[in-house]
């Protein structure tokens, strides 16, 4: 049986939201979860769905989270905030005289699943819906929108929070996703009048086609977490607990010792190797690559872009960005490493810092197999050690002024000698 | 309708106590919950609450004590400890012949809240009551003395723990603070014998009350940590998660983003701006104030006298004392500022140390706008960078070998020099 | 009434296992859980019950768990793994005709205790059993084998939890402690035949008693912990988190405060003295001693074989491993001490690196009463600070150019100076 061919149904993002109780000068979408905004969240599940048409109505802030999906989505200005409704209504002249379905969702909704999305477009003629509404039973339902059922137990209506009474105690709320069928939706959103705040609500046009005898349908999820929708720093938490202990987990089931789960900082987009141990107080930010046999931590920070090769040992108080170490190699106490590219074998002495940025740009650093840098050592970018090359206590190795290979270089600035009598740790 | 004068009404707190099961050599309630000791959170919520005569009775470890309630309360000596109602009849020399209500309460009963002490006062009108106590209800009382009520309701007796039998499964508990009238509560005082071990209690003041037909009210605590006890170090934990979380949750909702509120330890009087970002693993203490959209952390510390204005970023392995950073100014990578002023601008380079201590005190360091510092910078206070000013790395700049706006100085100890080929990063 | 004899008692540990849902290249028993490997849990428990004569059947990456128990346990060499039963009858060569009870359990059951080790041997004949089994009632009890039991409540069979239809309800478990009679054992097991994937299994020798009319009896422990088997890394998270609370509830009771419980990591083997005060970020490894009324972290990291005399402190970004830190000495900011002895008074400036690898083997370093080392001093092992000696900010001191008591050295490499003009914080 064929599906639906998602790359070119509409899907559109509801960006444009202040997101008031944020009490943010950014806009609510642009606030992270584990290093992603949380509206890249929403479109790495609508891509992972296979959506590919991806429109986002942007409003306030909207520079910022046109930035945010520069490549990945269409923009849509709603001008004036006047409420979901008149976003989704804002999006039309965009889409022509498109007919059939397409799926619209709140951009700070960021665990919903690629499945559930699918199922946005699938219920509509599976269902012979007009409206399809992803909802969850959560606990407590406070703050979302209730969906009303009928004694049937069919969609009646959704009631918003602020206008709930009785309905407070129905537990099965509104996650802030939907399928439609075009141009049908948009000739209801014309038809619904403002609020008494003066806004335009999506939900009036599932009201509306309820009252003219539609069919709206639920897409209810059994993981509560899909429905989470987030409207303050406290939701943000929320969410990114619930993710990085997905992650963690799966860490640990993939062969990582984890020494103290509830004691390390392990973004989305981390790939560790097996038997590798991560120790407490450690922070892995996305686009760090481990491998296998290492150690890493305590307190270490592994910044992005940053690989470690098989059995290196990155020990306490040490940072390290945009920077790849070899085999076996060490960096184990009070070290910045930045922009540099580190062979094998190499060990990097206690209090060891790269100066990779000259007060303009950045700098690379090239220290090849086998080489020992002396505690205390600076070494300005660019510059290269050859290989077995060695630094004494407190050298400072300037810019552009490469060690041979084998060479040992002491002192401020530091300059080659014969004798090895200066001690390295 | 005029309540009572609070500013004119005596509060008793017993704070003589040794506190056996905290194993301590230190008086009990000197010991600190974010930062501050038990004993201040007491009088904390006193003053809050109006009260302006304090009377703190000591005996062990009295000087400490005394030390840390200087200037905010008269001391009455207990002398030889024989429990919590011999402390109270130590107070009335002490009042005089003052006529109308006192409060009384533990030392180490730091939520009480400044409504539940004013209503100590105002019950004993209100409810024609001889003694107030404060009550609450908590899972489970273990430790607790109980409050027994008759079939009417009323309040029959308080059980000590030690004493109680079927009383244990009350979980209305005596949360140790009262309300008395004075001076009849000393005479009844006058009247409590020993108890087995010699001590006189408090609770018996209360019991002979009740004995000669007087009435005795709660004030019963809705809340129960306002009448939780320290007794162990285990409860200074459960008292400080409890506050912490208050205060972090009242971070969030002004708008700061904790990028994981379970992995930072935030002190009571830190002031953080809007859209600032606090990362994983940072401490901050109280008397911290960090401006709007700062990014500190993650393994950052800042204590005590320390100033972050608008848009300054603190990284990692960081520590900041009584110091003051400028707008947009950037500490990020090992480094230690104590006593320093810094301008708009500054860029300090990794490893950078101010040596603000010389073996006798402390001494300040002064740097100006838009100065950058090399790695492993050392500036030995008291010292002064001026205007855009430069250090090479691993320079050393003496104390009191200012360095003049727009210099680069380099070397160990640091020179002057014309040519900028000392790189920094 | 005098018990059995332990010491004569054969106990096997069964340590052959691969722990294929480990995911590791290392052999299950030897993942660490608070710095000490799953075996080696297994080991003490036996070695406090008074156990002296230990088997341990070894297979999978037997060298590793050789390397671990030698010196207190005999090997047996399982060869090819075929199932617990395997293992069990490949000892029989190792006790010849020893006729008498022994005990046999799992490697990866790290909380077993030692009074419940004694009561499988206890209970064969107090109970006139053939076997004795320590079960447990968890919750859940998803993974292990059940213990079925008859109307009148006795045992009557174990079924594999792969095997377990209407069992899978049953909540009283296997805890893979075992006791048994020789050389009835190695007769019973004899008669096992293989599963269908070719395994002998231990609980089918348990089955065989039964059926031939035997007696199993249970040692029924009430903490299901003591049951908890370690299959997975995430097992190991759950076991280290309850060892974990159990060790700093009796370091709090002790009289150590720990501002925050849940952010220090305390390995098993650290040895805290009353009224020190450890901050959060604080990682303290097995062999640590620490006096009282010290001061510890936030992010200090003390490695094992270091010992703190009364009155020190360790402040941040701190790395301290096989040193000795007299009393009231101070090592407060990004400091890395490393086979270091350390009088009395010191003050470690911050920065101060102790080199004390020279690419072949560690070095000492000897600091004698009252030294300060300036900011950034490395100093290079073997040396020695004398009495009351002081380094300038950034000085190098060269290895084996020891510092007279009372001089000031500066400079890289440091040269003794006669005016004290060089600062050091």
């Amino acid at each position: 049986m064929s599906g639906p061919d998602f790359s070119k149904i509409p899907a559109v993002i509801l960006a444009a939201g202040r997101g008031e109780r944020m009490r943010s000068d950014f806009p609510k979408v642009a606030h992270e979860v584990l290093g992603v905004p949380l509206v890249r969240w929403v479109v790495r599940a609508l891509q992972e769905a296979g959506f590919r048409r991806l429109l986002a109505v942007v409003g306030h802030g909207k520079e910022i989270v046109q930035k945010l999906l520069q490549g990945d989505c269409e923009f849509v200005d709603q001008g004036e905030p006047k409420g979901t409704g008149h976003a989704v209504l804002a999006v039309r002249p965009a889409l022509g005289d498109y007919q059939g379905p397409l799926i619209v969702l709140n951009g700070d909704v960021p665990l919903v699943s690629p499945a559930t999305l699918r199922a946005l477009v699938v219920g509509l003629d599976k269902l012979s819906a007009d409206a399809m509404v992803m909802t969850a039973c959560v606990d407590p339902p406070t703050g979302y929108g209730r969906i009303v059922r009928n004694s049937q137990g069919r969609i009646e209506r959704i009631v918003e929070e602020a206008d709930a009474k009785m309905e407070t105690m129905i537990n099965e709320i509104n996650g802030g996703a939907y399928g439609f069928r075009a141009p049908a939706i948009f000739e209801i959103l014309s038809r619904v009048g403002p609020s008494a705040k003066g806004e335009y609500y999506l939900t009036d046009a599932v009201r509306l086609i309820l009252e003219q005898g539609g069919r709206v349908e639920a897409a209810r999820v059994s993981n509560p977490a899909e429905a989470w929708g987030v409207n303050a720093r406290r939701d943000l938490v929320t969410v990114s607990n619930y993710l990085r202990w997905q992650l963690l987990e799966a860490h640990m089931r993939n062969g990582v010792t984890i020494v103290d789960p509830s004691s390390v900082y392990i973004e989305d987009g981390v790939s560790i190797g097996r038997d590798t141990i991560v120790y407490p107080y450690t922070v892995l930010q996305r686009g760090v690559t481990i491998g296998a046999r290492c150690k890493v931590g305590p307190f270490a920070r592994l910044r992005g872009n940053t690989t470690l090769a098989d059995e290196t040992e990155v020990g306490n108080f040490v940072e390290i960005k945009s920077s790849r170490l070899g085999r076996r190699s060490r960096a184990k106490h009070l070290t910045y490493l930045g922009d540099a590219t580190l062979g094998e074998g190499v060990n990097i002495g206690a209090g060891t810092i790269t100066a990779n940025y000259d007060g303009h740009s950045k700098n690379p650093t090239m220290i090849e197999d086998e080489v020992q840098t002396g505690c205390h050592t600076v070494l300005i970018a660019p510059v290269r050690l050859g290989r077995g090359a060695k630094t004494g206590a407190g050298s400072v190795v300037l810019r552009g002024r490469d060690v041979p290979p084998g060479e040992l270089v002491v002192g401020v600035p530091a300059r080659a000698v014969r004798s090895k009598k200066a001690a390295k740790k």
